[in-house]
């Protein structure tokens, strides 16, 4: 599997995390020995892996956790780093996102996702994640 | 100056010329020897230099040019990539904004930007950039 290839598995992975309610899988995936942090819509950025994980359990243990497709990826490979843009389908709209991906212990781990909302959205042409 | 120094440099240059309309120095701003995007508010992803600035070119010379501020800049400097997170301040509301550089050249040069707007935003402590 190619650099680029894991990490758009990875990306995969962080979305059927979202889907799965899986705060183990959230926390295996975001990167220990480097600085994250993360742009939900709406909220100033987060810093820090605790708060991080910390926003991620109050929105995947919410009363309304979000059911969400990924398509569109895109991943390029930089030095030691993967950035990957894609579209995000919840039940609310779409939204573009972006996730950055450092290698830590082999993986490719987040250190960084965006996601801001669609004005309007073309069809999809490929689904590629899974409503849970 | 310090590798983050110097990105935060590049970034504050970043919101000087969108402010100043000053197209040429966005030119100079987005790298070129490896793959760009972005993401505007509203957006899908756009891939490709020539569509990135094409897309900076529209916004700048339309009939509303923002006027911004950048507020709350972090630096944080991976392998051979900086990550500058920050907030935009402009007159139809507040966006957070997340500006990915790499070194070209010996300068950071962007290869992704993304602004997803603020739902509010507390009273900002320093700003660093200028209204035009």
């Amino acid at each position: 599997m190619t650099n680029s290839d894991a990490a758009l598995s990875q990306n995969l992975e962080f979305y059927r995390a979202i889907g799965a309610r899986d705060l183990a899988a959230m926390d295996r995936l975001w990167a220990r020995d480097v600085p994250v942090s993360c742009i939900h819509p709406g909220w100033p950025v987060v810093h820090g892996r605790a708060l991080v994980l910390q926003s991620w359990r109050a929105i995947l243990t919410g009363p309304r956790p979000p059911q969400i497709l990924c398509y569109e990826e895109d991943a390029t490979v930089y030095d030691g780093l993967a950035l990957v843009t894609c579209e995000e389908e919840l039940d609310g709209g779409s939204l573009a996102a972006s996730n950055l991906f450092v290698i830590e212990n082999g993986l490719w781990r987040l250190v960084h996702h965006q996601a801001t909302p669609l004005m309007t959205r073309q069809e999809p042409s490929s689904p590629r994640g899974s409503v849970h």
